[in-house]
């Protein structure tokens, strides 16, 4: 085998035996890409051909096909291009690293993004110190990143600077350093080191999801999810406001515990992956703006106090030791701008995700978190406003709601003549509660079977051992005792349809408003995200009345669009601009200022399509 | 009264009555400056009147004297215009703080340098956010400062983000922020405040000093100095170096204690002052090469190996908080770059402060610290080196030596019939042991009374009761045990002489071989640095042979150099680049390399001057 020299930037490029060069790039793991696997067909693995005292192959049909002119400039297909002997060889910008992420949701919605990571790898083999030229180690590496690399003049983190020494004088050839933003160094380590790994998060009010990245292949490795452990401190966004201004170091205690819950999920997650949590080399961040604040220990105080302002909007790059996160020891976290006080990164990302700004049709984005957030436009203009929803649709202040996890009904399905109800549950467990998507198909059936009337009231003239007065008004038993998991019968309470009529207007009404006031025409699509929004039934969702009228071939569930946001701004730096301007272009419409809105709110608590009370007597 | 607004950039100044511009600067405390006390002399309070409504009196004959054709661009001398109605008033950034601050040392020796800190505070008035635009408070800042100012887009420290909630809605009017560097908002409190602080310090193998400086009025408020308590693992750098690399957890025991001594010295300053060090806005550092690493926590084991390279060599900005340095939450340490392994930020901050690189004098600078560090040159060039002189001229290593403090021998005078000594101390207090001026002064005296021979052995024909032998061989009784502070007598040792005679053979000869690969001609001036270099007498220090035979006229204390060079790089930002040149362009000397250095130092330990004991005998 010949030896071979072959850098990503103008190096001589020797072979002593004829070589392909898309192979001898693969060979070195040279971050020279193609979407066709070295097919001929993509055209995508350019390179330049600067110079050559050997021989090259000639242009093949295909090149002089996808290159025209460019040949003249000595680009060339590294997959159809054959070299002897010695060249300069470059490999352009545009044929770095770009492969497609796929990120699959649960319903076969795809994301796709081009891998373009904030944060990279380089090797280098630094000289060592001359006592005629006794330059410092930072110097030395400096200059043959430069000489390497054409990277000029970045930063070291002082915690770099301590590992240097000895990452310079290891047995083992060379060093690794990681490059964040193309202007700082946040790692460097003896030898050639593969891995690069990230970490992108989503702060729900009611579930933290961190996703674990390999920012090297772009591939997800680990998923760990957990209730928001400020839940116990409130429910709600407001609730936690509360806590903060009411209890002493109130703002420290709720930044705290959600500074641990992620630092156990990116724990989970690397253990799961088999990697050290200090090997990631970034974070991401989306939330709503009160978990966000929080998250930074920010007194989200104000928010909730008109006219409702955040501290600060404009994405954030902060040292994950500033806020406590437990990553490598100079990564920074990267938090995604914010909208309004109560419309976060969490919908910019979901914007992000979804592309609806880049997109002709009409759309309809629905978070569906415990502050329902919804967005509605195209490419040509966006609206969006925040409903508190409230937890509903996560489970939250439904008598048997939980999380979507194992044994939690997502799925029913009633006999309207003998009411008897089957249930799908996630991971085909025992039933042992409700999710959200349980709780939309359950009330949906209850509606379509009579159960529950047009204003919410169950039907009194329907008699059935299910429908029964519990503890706390009547109740619909889905599930008796002794086919659950738990021992106990699962019921659907007069309350939890309230919590349900309450949530649902609400997000109804600031779609129909946002609708009125932007005056961009007919919803042409609706997306619901969310950790539910995937696995809700369009039927169930319409025949509840969650969204205007539409034909529920349109409706698709997304998934935690949110979540899938921060993942691509992490796979993809340039996305994190477009987030930005999507915060700064995206309308804002406030509701608590609006009484249009209380009255569209008020009058669409009804199930429309269920029976009225005055049609049965 | 009438209403008025000034401010620093293109503002709207409106006057109901005749107002003197330069008076109603003062007035509101605007940063525009005469050097003169307003007398209109200086010519320095230039302001641009870009537009007038009102009623401006004409240039005086000494503005179109001193401004000249500047009168058609609208330049005005602000002490002698007055102003009636209303006009657009600026103040051009070269009558910005033009003030000269002077750094005193002990012997009359002046610093100047001109008032141009790093960090600023500005004023601004927030706008409240509207239920319209109901903007977050970061961006409103942002906004205002932009106004105000023309300041574009500076980020805010993560914890200045969390101040800032509060800062925005106290009682007080407005908002006064500190911004660092032009792109980092270091702080922000509520109302107009004022006071803006910063540190030097000067890190020294033996000695450490702190400067806490006002930066508004450009004044030192306090200076607190302290032994390095890294002194209790080695009095030398390189017993440091060795504690580091032979114990466990040497670098950072070596690190945390010198950054809790700064932090004590930091806290005396301040209290001294009457401030809290969170007002403190910045901190320069400058020490030799070892001295910076163990500060930064970074491992200094490789200087002590050859070629010696240093782990880094430019400046470096660090987050105070990431060093444990406890000043504002959000500040800054700049640390001044190195030279080299052995030749630290110490000695470009004594370049910097004595100003040898901008002289056409021939100077040779020694910087008297442990690590003996010498530069030779003028503005055409200059070149460094270092010799481990050993802490001898600090009071180290000698049998009754002690830093400069109260009570410290700082000159003694044999009479060399009787023997009789007669000693000057610090503050005139019972003598409790020798400073580094002591032990030169004392010694000089003895080799002119005939007590010390050309080879530094005593001598043994003179016969008194100060001569006798003690536990480590000769001694001199300097001060009988009555007359001291102490009980004992004090002594100098025949071992004390010896260190002396190769702590300064080390200088000596390094001055010698600088001159001698440098070509540059003879030495017009010494300027001695140091803790002792202030007080030690010339003609002492050339008895000795501490430096090459010269007029002694020419020979200079300037004090602690270092330290006034940390103050300059704290006061004028600009000195800090100048010192990245001085480290850029200084030529080094490896002496360790040098055989020729070794048959200096060894053909230099004698006391030429004194009598050779083959004379007597």
């Amino acid at each position: 085998m010949a030896e071979i020299l072959f850098l990503p930037f103008d190096k001589e490029l020797k072979s002593e035996n004829s070589l392909n060069l898309m192979q001898s790039a693969i060979t070195l793991k040279l971050p020279l890409y193609s979407t066709c696997g070295s097919k001929g067909i993509c055209g995508k693995c350019r390179v330049i051909i600067e110079k050559t005292d050997g021989l090259i192959s000639p242009p093949s049909d295909h090149e002089q096909e996808v290159l025209g002119e460019l040949l003249q400039k000595g680009y060339r297909l590294a997959c159809e291009t054959i070299l002897e002997g010695s060249a300069v060889v470059r490999i352009p910008e545009e044929s770095h690293s770009k492969r497609q992420v796929i990120l699959t949701s649960g319903n076969e919605h795809l994301f796709s993004v081009r891998l373009l990571p904030n944060v990279r790898k380089y090797y280098i083999e630094v000289r060592e110190p001359t006592i005629d030229i006794p330059t410092a180690d930072r110097e030395r590496l400096l200059l043959e990143l430069e000489n390497a690399y054409h990277l000029k003049h970045p930063i070291l983190d002082p915690l770099v600077l301590r590992k240097l020494p000895q990452a310079l004088r290891s047995e083992k050839k060379g060093t690794t350093l990681s490059l964040w933003g193309k202007n700082e160094i946040v790692d460097v380590v003896p030898g050639q080191k593969n891995g690069l790994f990230g970490v992108a998060s989503d702060i729900g009010t009611t579930t933290v999801v961190v996703y674990l990245i390999d920012l090297d292949k772009g591939q997800e490795i680990s998923v760990q999810s957990s209730t928001n452990p400020q839940t116990s401190f409130g429910a709600d966004v407001i609730s936690r406001i509360s806590f903060c201004q009411e209890q002493r170091d109130g703002l420290r205690k709720l930044c705290s515990i959600i500074v641990q819950c992620l630092n156990e999920l990116v724990m989970q997650a690397s253990s799961e992956a088999g990697i050290d949590p200090s090997q990631i080399m970034e974070m991401t961040a989306v939330g709503n703006t009160a978990m966000h604040h929080l998250f930074m220990g920010v007194d989200p105080r104000y928010l909730s106090q008109a006219p409702y302002p955040p501290v600060l909007q404009e994405s954030q790059n902060v040292k994950a030791r500033d806020l406590g996160i437990a990553i490598g020891h100079s990564a920074y976290v990267h938090l995604l701008p914010l909208k309004a006080g109560f419309v976060g990164s969490d919908m910019i990302a979901c914007i992000l995700a979804t592309g609806i700004h880049r997109s002709n049709a009409l759309s309809l984005l629905i978070d569906l978190g415990t502050n329902g957030e919804i967005v509605f436009g195209n490419k040509d203009g966006l609206i969006c406003c925040s409903t508190a929803a409230g937890p509903a649709f996560e489970g939250g202040h439904i008598r048997w709601g939980m999380r979507a996890e194992s044994g939690a009904i997502e799925k029913a399905e009633i006999d309207p003549q003998t009411l008897n109800v089957m249930v799908e549950t996630i991971d085909n467990q025992r039933p042992v509660g409700l999710c959200g998507s349980g709780v939309i198909s359950a009330i949906a059936e209850m509606v379509r079977a009579g159960i529950i009337l047009s204003r919410g009231n169950f039907n009194d003239g329907m008699h059935s051992p299910r429908l029964r007065d519990g503890k706390e008004g009547g109740e619909f038993v889905l599930v008796w005792a002794k086919d659950t998991g738990i021992g106990q019968d699962i019921v659907l309470t007069q309350k939890d349809v309230s919590e349900i009529q309450m949530a649902k207007s609400a997000i109804y009404s600031g779609a129909v408003l946002l609708q009125e006031i932007s005056d961009f025409g007919q919803i042409q699509r609706i997306l619901l995200a969310g950790a539910s929004g995937n696995y809700i039934d369009p039927l169930d969702a319409r025949e509840i009345g969650l969204f205007p009228a539409c034909d529920t071939a349109t409706v698709t569930g997304v998934g935690n669009a949110a979540g899938y946001g921060a993942c691509i701004a992490l796979l993809n730096k340039k996305k994190r601009k477009e987030a930005e301007k999507i915060a700064k272009k995206t309308d804002y419409l406030e509701l608590a200022a609006s009484s249009r809105f209380q009255e569209l709110f008020v009058s669409n608590m009804f199930f429309t399509s269920a029976i009225d009370y005055e049609d049965i007597f």
